[in-house]
């Protein structure tokens, strides 16, 4: 088609559980996608997870850092394991990528394809369209803090929440570029609870900075709580949304129930310009491990999302194309592992559609 | 009716923009209960509240604590204006109550009196009746923190979060002591986000140590991100929530939200056996102040809740019985301040229905 030959080079970690299961058939797409659009990849499969770390007493080695940043993309499945304390797996792989590489962004698009997915009375497609930034290395994800006087009834725990100018600005300036990218309601939220935690005041004198540099985007702001709200009530208020770490993470998690649920919500791990990483937002889910039940839509918009972040926007867009046909033909009822669907004849009615 | 006479001495902070409104409607269902159930009350009303500053310099002062000692309950309207900076009021009135009383149980119950009030699909009464229990005294709360180069692009800012095991332990006790009173569910879910958050773990621990105490409760564990997506997709697993106060905060606010919104919810800031704070959950709502169109419900709620507390039962029983039978009677369409009755008008609805 004129251009140069597109090679991407992706690291995949598919982890634990279901991981692997979804990210066999977010692979599957990838392959349609690339043989259509007329580019290629190499995959280098990590084996971090929980059961790597039972074996070889290894979590995600530091150095392998430096070979990531060789990489285009990262695609991970799920961590987390029940014979592992919580966290433990996890933390360091998840949190060793987003604060190892500074992917600081956290994007995810939370968009319903089709009403009856929806837990929400009266809302349609149009109504749950929106994308959260939420900050994705600081507040209280540093690690910092402590226990003082542990198993005692005298016992005091601290976490610290840290917030940078440097880290609320790029965030916030992420996010108002996407309002403008995005060219819809051009408005962005943000969210904070500035009322209660004073700190949180570096927030909202940033937003009001950065904003008056982007006279066409119209600003709002809440409160975390009535935010929370909001995305029940009227999630049709909501353009782009940004927010700490914390809160990004809740709400985050509330805009996956009200497109579908986790079977259909993906997320980008982003250092604009550099290697970031594409994750489904469900966990490892170990209870459905091996059972080939777990919808793998979410794996698949990661997929596209990863696409779209190297620069194969076509396929991303096909891949969203395909993930609506599929959850408007009336062929999935359900996006749960209740659906009576196995993991690999969801993949395949999204590849159908892909035509 | 061979019992003594009861009498109680009740403050009354009726606050800035709807909270007087909405207490006024408080007030006269409790003159109306008084009458009925045979106990008389004192009122005491203290002026604090943004107007009160504006005029006077004073917020709440320190000293006005001894005072609300010797009373048995205050009743609180709702405290902010825009004239002053966010949380500028809201901090000494109401952490300063909290804090300054030490009322460390924030009690929400969250109960669905009417399925056309709930944003959820499919969910009726049965399904939406639950109780929050929020640590109300510590966690992100505390003001410990501040920021560095404040206004430079190097600027940090640092909150801390201090939890406790004394506060942990009694609000989890609470919680417990709570579910087994119910006796619905019989279940408590602690809610907490110990996998990224580890010093967290102090809840965790303290809730597994408390619960073996209760062999008959059920425990049940959620990360934040989860709990709030329960929340919306299946609320009818919880019973009794127990949770740190941030998280509290966030989850409280959706439980609003499921009930039919801030127009029915009400909340207890206690402290079990000395005098305790009760209020709307809802704002001042500075846009409908002085236009009467907001719906007073929460705050009869509240007063029903401030009535349970001192003992009588029978009263707050009655006015739940009443606030359901209007919100069934096919006369209230909307918990909004676009419902088209007047928020006396609904607190007249109320006392009809108390008979
Ligand atoms: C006013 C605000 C600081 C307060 C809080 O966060 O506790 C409010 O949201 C509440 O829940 O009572
Ligand atoms: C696994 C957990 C620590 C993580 C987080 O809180 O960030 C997850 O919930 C997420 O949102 O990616």
């Amino acid at each position: 088609t004129g251009r140069q030959a597109r090679n991407y080079k992706i690291g995949v970690i598919p982890g634990d559980g279901v991981g692997p299961e979804v990210i066999a058939e977010g692979l599957k797409v990838l392959e349609d996608v690339s043989r259509k659009d007329g580019f290629t990849y190499e995959l280098t499969y990590y084996p971090y997870s929980a059961q790597h770390y039972l074996d070889t007493g290894e979590t995600m080695p530091k150095a392998i850092l430096e070979e990531y940043r060789t990489l285009d993309a990262i695609y991970l499945g799920a961590l987390g394991d029940p014979r592992l304390e919580p966290g433990f797996i996890e933390k360091p792989v998840i949190m060793g990528l987003r604060f190892g590489l500074d992917l600081y962004i956290n994007l995810r698009p939370i968009k319903l394809y089709a009403e009856q997915f929806c837990p929400l009375k009266g809302k349609t497609p149009a109504d749950v369209d929106l994308v959260v930034v939420r900050e994705n290395t600081e507040d209280a994800y540093t690690g910092i803090g402590g226990i003082f006087k542990e198993g005692t009834a005298d016992e005091v725990a601290i976490a610290e929440m840290v917030f940078t100018r440097k880290g609320a600005e790029r965030a916030i300036r992420y996010a108002f570029d996407l309002a403008r990218r995005r060219n819809k309601k051009k408005k962005v939220t943000m969210v904070d609870k500035a009322n209660a935690i004073r700190p949180m005041d570096l927030w909202t004198r940033t937003f009001a900075e950065v904003g008056e540099e982007y006279p066409d985007i119209e600003k709002e702001h809440a409160y975390i709580d009535a935010a929370c709200m909001w995305m029940v009530k009227n999630p049709e208020w909501f353009d782009v949304v940004v927010t700490s770490n914390l809160f990004g993470d809740i709400i985050t998690d509330i805009g996956a129930m009200i497109q579908g649920g986790l079977g259909v919500a993906a997320s980008g791990n982003i250092h604009p310009g550099q290697i970031s990483m594409f994750e489904p937002i469900h966990g490892s889910a170990p209870k459905y491990a091996g059972k080939g039940v777990v919808n793998p839509m979410a794996a698949i918009a990661a997929a596209g999302m990863l696409l779209d972040y190297v620069g194969e926007r076509g396929s991303a867009a096909r891949i969203e194309s395909a993930l609506q046909a599929a959850l408007t033909s009336g062929k999935i009822q359900s996006l749960g592992a209740d659906s009576g669907l196995s993991t690999s004849r969801v993949g395949e009615l999204v590849r159908e559609a892909l035509g």
